[in-house]
């Protein structure tokens, strides 16, 4: 069955305090490639059906109002997967 | 600066209560196209300087070792962006 998936990522004005976290981890461990992590939600929807215009646009909607939360989070990405 | 997105998702024959808390809610919704949803992580690291594969190998391990519980995570996808 066809899935879709639902990138949301904290806004980039925001601080990521798990991001923060992971970072400093990594910064502990003698990483010392990377500048910045942070870190986000991925959604994947299994879709019941194929997966038309109408099933986007509502995946779309979807994403906008329940699986991301507008003040704080940005939809980065909705992709059709298989 | 390139970015590099690391996806990790809770093991297929696990639960995830909390895709199935957002499946309920989409259902109450009066959302019925979709059979199932499941929530995982999506991780963006900057890197400092050009992506090369040491980089791209440091980056598997730590998606296995620290970004991820292989008890009960997958890491499904590494791929640079940007």
């Amino acid at each position: 069955m066809p899935t879709i998936v639902v990138d949301v990522m904290p806004k980039a004005e925001l601080l990521d305090p798990q991001g923060k976290a992971v970072a400093g981890a990594l910064a502990r461990l003698g990483v010392e490639s990377f500048s910045g992590v942070r870190i986000g939600k991925r959604f994947e929807l299994t879709v019941d059906g194929p997966v038309d215009d109408a099933v986007l646009e509502q995946v779309r909607d979807i994403a906008a109002d329940v699986l991301s939360n507008s003040v704080i989070e940005d939809v980065v990405g909705v992709e059709v997967v298989e």
